[in-house]
């Protein structure tokens, strides 16, 4: 189950960072759906290694191709398999490290809990199966689109540079005109320095990413367990390297007063709205119509271009210093990921309330 | 789906506050195992409205019946169903929002989505569905204890009252020496005196609750989509209020640069360890051997005895307040509904990890 | 995942022959859907044991609790739980069982299996548990009878009397005429006359059940692994008792050849149909229109009334004998049993045809 | 979730006819295993078209290539990818049936389900499918002898050719010997001739393969829902053009009385056993270490080398004949296809028995 994600629109994935290739399978897309092949690969890109100076150097073309499961042009109700070949992996680059365990890496755990270690550039636990969640989340965005809703992110936050404006009044146009991602064109520059002079010191730096998905209809979303909310952090805490999530007010609501945080119903333009949105477009784990918006958190990257202590698998005292071509900081190229996993959740509960609501 | 939880060990939960009675079925808890029904009552007991002067004042004995699966005082490998009747249920208090939405409540999602309302107290919404959660957690809580685990959890702030220790240091041994259940006793009293100004002024307020789980095997979790951290974030985002979750450096570790918050590896005691723990005892979503710790965020209670304007659902704007019995502040309730969530999704992982690991 | 059955629509079954109650939640039934309560008592009534001379004369009222997810005499899209009071459970009848394991029950591997014994009455293997099914199958088959479906079943042999009329064309008005449930009135004499003479004999006969579905709409099943003759085969065999299944031509379609066997499409009334119905309405695992009819075979009650040999958890040998009250012959009381698997099944992929059809 | 199979070991398939490949994800295998590439392979030969003169002529070479989850000739517990090149797929051959449905095909109802015709060949509904079962099934079969147990199948009858042993006391060594895969050399001979007969008339013929799995531990199945041969007869039910399931007695048995019909228990060699074995080595849904062995039932392939009678989308009366290259006769081929979802199905139960028994 580790290896899929969804009920009803889901995605199995495979491959590691050395292997030959990642990729993955898409079930329960629906029928006759006309995709737009370069719409997919142009996330991709997004994604991508070494789109700017500010990401790692490897740079892998990451082509997508499709082997099943559309036909002229539209899916057809089979499963969708696809794969990205490895075709930039320098298995090299990982060979000093065979035998010890990255300080805050998975290595430790993988070789514990599955008694082997595929030491090239750390297998499965490689951020580049991450692919497959972007090919299966442009899919289903473009699905998505087609039924009016829109899903946008961007950076919010570089080590202590963040925004201030609430995400649910961001302007996300101009994401895509910074190298960062940022929606703020010029807290973007400074981002973009801190990055560079925390990258030339050969270390790496956190942040945050922002997610706001708009025209959600209202009714997606299950009772109990499977609230909106929580397929959600779900999908998003399964990102290598997050830490944390919030939606609506957040952490920040936990410290307000009743009164300032309920969102008081009005009745405009012949529809039910709210006034505010602290709920972030969900009640009672169902969406409400309004925005739904949300914020996820991104540790610093943990291999570092400078001396770190660690040991090996005998207990061994070693110094250790990362070697291949490393982000100093994840959020400019997770931005896609979040919107991927924000899109693959959407579709899911979409699919499910045909069947649930009627 | 929407009324399961977990793969293995599977809580499946039924029940409204206002129907006869709620409870739930207990899926793939090992045979044999000699439960303590008085510790599960004891557990409930925590959870229970009309406990102290901070919570609600609607009492209710909330007493387990088990129907099935255990036998002699053991688990026999059968399902084992609970229930517990609802008895000072005053629907009375309700019938004067028949027809209104009230602020920040599910009534306007769910009447949407279902089309229909069952407007007794939120229904299925209302967090007395959360007694499903404790029982099934406090078995689990019990098979963890007799495999050496430990969960503790404890109330962290309220409003803008927040201990700064980090979790991992907590000392939650007096948690339950003050209502409130804050790990500090001092802290504990300021925020006592917080809650209760605060519901003086019809009002309510948010908080965080913490949790920590020790002595936690090496190689519990999946890669991937099921990260220990993933479905940990899905159980306790599933709970009735909750806005966000993180873990180990969690938001405050996107602000950290990777020298900082990496926890290097050192050898002690014949074990493999780290110093710190920033990864909050898990790497690449698999447990570690270190203490796994997590926060939880609490928006205020919707229901106000103020006056709030809001509309019925012909959109005609009314004036509404609260009248039933309400907590002004849920945090110290919801710690142990907390710990049931943490305890429900690691021993599902426990379980599978036999399946998995070997 | 053992004590659920279904997707979308999911029962989870709950309960030993001698404990409390046996039960279950019903998850995911369409919202505001006005249920006959009283029918589907009648349908328990049919299942239950002490309805006439060829049963077992263990009198159980089973009357049925509904505890939740009704409001109003409508479902409310939240989980319906139930639960039926063990009434007339003797347990002295099977203290002299205790230590040793009956031959061709589930004594010994249920020992093996979960380390313990729960010798009332087979624990949780005793066909009791099939209350659950009857009460969720009655519910499910009131929904699609809403929807135009039907859904009939009835015995078609009892050892080697056996109807040769082909299941597709049986009427089946006139099974509750006879306390066998056999279309036939003629042979459902010849069959009670058997049961009887072997009832006397202290002995036990099987026999096999038909069913059919009519007016499924074309498009429900799964292609490869949820063909819906692959989900009806596992619905059925997961029925106490229950040897073999097949649908539509079955074992006698493997000794024809394609030209008898393949069902030549017409245009008839505007409609595409098929001349013959071997495929038993499924084609390529979906439905396409046709009658889909199957067959459920069931093996001889195995608790005998005369000696038997079998051994204790020892090895001992033991000469056994059965006391309590049983069946000759199963298959009048699986009848609607077997109906109720076949509308839990329907219903399901009926709820996700709609997410992914469309 | 209709192109997955297991819980814990899980095959996901992909993969149409016409398309560039055929393949799957196998998840949840443990970790650690040196699997035998070569012995998969081999395993694929065995279904593979072409391979004798009673099988289609079309000629594939099919040859599995995996992407993932094996490092140094071992399973790394990441997911298995793999994929099959369709080499010789002559769309050309199916050009000429473009708009018509060909009698007890899938062409009507994917076409009404999908709303879209991929009518090279059947696309997801030709049996090409298969591929990927057997390499998943392949793999399984390797693991589960790696524990002792042994999975064998082969041909029992061919129209109204007919073994007449019990499949338990069959002599499976046989079986490669002759190339319709009958376990009776001399029958063997007969079958042959019979298919010959068939092709040579432009028809096709139905039959059923026997298995039988020995040495299975006991404990493996689930009560109620996920008994043992409920989940064989689902992975069984799933194969194309299979029509029937039974195990243990089957059908037979349901014309048996319970005095012939039980398996005495007795204790021989400090074991316990049974002295017969009606129940197939499956008691209450869970295995009890005896043989399980189980008929599947194949319809006659629907393409006919014969002029036959249909329709088009328009309902428009058209004569059709088969083209391409097919097989008088799909059980020779289907022997390894039983196989491997008897391997799938037992491997995951045993892997499920680990969590769940303990």
């Amino acid at each position: 189950m580790s290896n899929s994600i969804g009920r009803i629109f889901r995605l199995t994935s495979f491959g590691e960072s050395h292997g030959k290739a990642v990729g993955g399978i898409i079930d329960g897309c629906p029928a006759g759906f006309a995709l737009d092949e370069v719409g997919i690969q142009a996330a991709l890109d997004r994604r991508r290694p070494g789109q700017s100076k500010i990401t790692t150097s490897r740079n892998e073309g990451d082509k997508v191709e499709f082997l099943s499961g559309i036909f002229e042009g539209k899916t057809t109700g089979a499963p969708i398999a696809f794969s990205i070949t490895n075709t930039n992996a320098r298995s090299k680059d990982y060979s000093h490290m065979k035998d010890l365990y990255r300080p805050s890496h998975a290595d430790y755990t993988y070789a514990e809990k599955y008694g082997n270690r595929d030491y090239r550039g750390g297998g499965r636990t490689s951020a580049r199966e991450t692919i497959a969640r972007v090919v299966a989340g442009a899919l289903a965005q473009q699905y998505l689109v087609s039924k009016g809703m829109k899903i946008e992110a961007g950076v919010y936050s570089v080590g202590n540079l963040s925004l201030s404006t609430e995400i649910d009044s961001l302007d996300f146009s101009g994401v895509e005109e910074n190298i960062v991602r940022c929606p703020d064109q010029s807290m973007a520059k400074d981002m973009e320095a801190l990055i560079l002079k925390t990258k030339k010191a050969g270390d790496t730096i956190g942040g945050t990413v922002a997610c706001r998905i708009s025209n959600v209809p209202v009714g997606l979303g299950e009772p109990v367990f499977d609230k909106l909310h929580a397929r959600l952090a779900y999908a998003m805490m399964g990102i290598n390297a997050v830490k944390g999530f919030e939606y609506g007010s957040g952490f920040h609501g936990s410290t307000m007063k009743g009164s300032e945080h309920n969102d008081v119903f009005t009745h405009e333009n012949g529809e039910i709205q709210t006034k505010s949105n602290y709920s972030g477009g969900i009640q009672g784990g169902v969406s409400n119509g309004a925005d739904i918006y949300c914020k996820v958190a991104f540790k610093p990257v943990a291999t570092l271009m400078v001396d770190q202590e660690t040991v090996d698998a005998e207990g061994n005292k070693i110094i250790f210093k990362g070697k291949g071509r490393h982000d100093p900081c994840v959020v400019s190229r997770a931005v896609p990921i979040v919107e991927a996993m924000a899109a693959i959740t959407l579709l899911d509960f979409y699919l499910i309330s045909k069947s649930i609501n009627s």
